[in-house]
């Protein structure tokens, strides 16, 4: 089949079905044949199933905010994790952006609860620490006598820098500060891991 | 990365969220990961661009319709093709569906207009020839002194039976009815070809 490309204007269905292809298309992973397939799929589903989706992208952006305790995504003023009794709140584990935290939740080996900052530091794109959530992470370890602070962010120059200027802000309280272990990542080949990984690796190498 | 499976209801950045990747999800070709990465990029871009999304989506519902003519998908009474005066309203090409409109349309090889059979007869599934527009192209036919018709619904068994019926129902008038050519497809290799693709092939050869 040959490749789609109309011009919204030109579409054979005219150009509302255009207008849906094209937002289809600025997705990301979305192809210009996958939007128009998606479009067809809007085109002949019901109108309920259809504005379901309309619906959905509508209230999200209308109800989500930014949780007052960890930065994490949330409809009210304390995101789930930080209204869930069951979580710990002297272990934080310091992210850089929500789709960590859901990433880390979805492994389900985590208790504690989460401090999201926003990003990293990043001087060459003028990004610094104070466009960052690092002083409530600081407020936040005095009032709430955080007992480990779990850095995991991105194992990055910029993302272990962050975790590295961090780390000493607290110097002073009686905060552990631990990191993710890293090394081969689980499930692939030494064959493809990097020196950095493999280095890595064997400083950490643990007991058999 | 461990696969997300979240409840809606569970998902770390609330229900919202949750029901957003649901619905993404609910598209075709879009797994659960595809999903929770489309949701993220919602929740990471404007709100004018997320709402563009969703107002496409409600726009297409609400104004799309079926051509007069040739029950295309139009915004208007009649569809963008049947409205452009260099179609010539002469040659018909018969489809089952809107989106083959559009999969002919971009092959760009067709001058004519067309007509949207709105599926085939399929007896087993309870769609009989009173299903389709089948009543109407007739009438068309006869209506815009049709020269030629050109049965392209699907290669498949009810896609030709179709065909065959409409053909038979013509008979008397002065029609000609020819049907897309078909064999070894562009750009496939002759070792993953069916029988029927080859012994159609053999069939219809053409001097080199």
């Amino acid at each position: 089949m040959a490749s789609r490309g109309f011009q919204v204007e030109q579409h054979p269905f005219g150009p509302a079905v255009g207008r849906l292809v094209e937002q289809f298309a600025a997705l990301p992973g979305i192809g210009r044949k996958s939007a128009e397939r998606l479009a067809n799929h809007i085109l002949s589903c019901s109108t309920p199933e259809a504005m379901a989706l309309a619906t959905a992208i509508h209230e999200v952006k209308k109800t989500i905010r930014r949780c007052s305790v960890c930065f994490n995504l949330t409809e009210q003023e304390l995101c789930v994790l930080c209204r869930d009794p069951r979580r710990d709140r002297t272990v934080v584990c310091v992210v850089e952006q929500p789709k960590d935290v859901s990433a880390l939740e979805a492994a389900a080996a985590f208790q504690g609860t989460y401090h999201v900052l926003g990003g990293r530091i990043a001087p060459l794109e003028g990004v610094g620490p104070e466009d960052l959530t690092i002083g409530p992470l600081v407020q936040r370890v005095k009032r709430d006598h955080v007992k480990e602070l779990i850095m995991a962010t991105n194992p990055t120059l910029e993302g272990d820098g962050t975790a590295l200027f961090i780390s000493n802000l607290l110097e002073e309280q009686q905060v552990e500060i631990t990191r993710l272990a890293r090394g081969i990542a689980t499930g692939s080949v030494l064959e493809f891991a990097n020196k950095e990984m493999l280095a890595d690796a064997m400083r950490g190498r643990q007991h058999f």
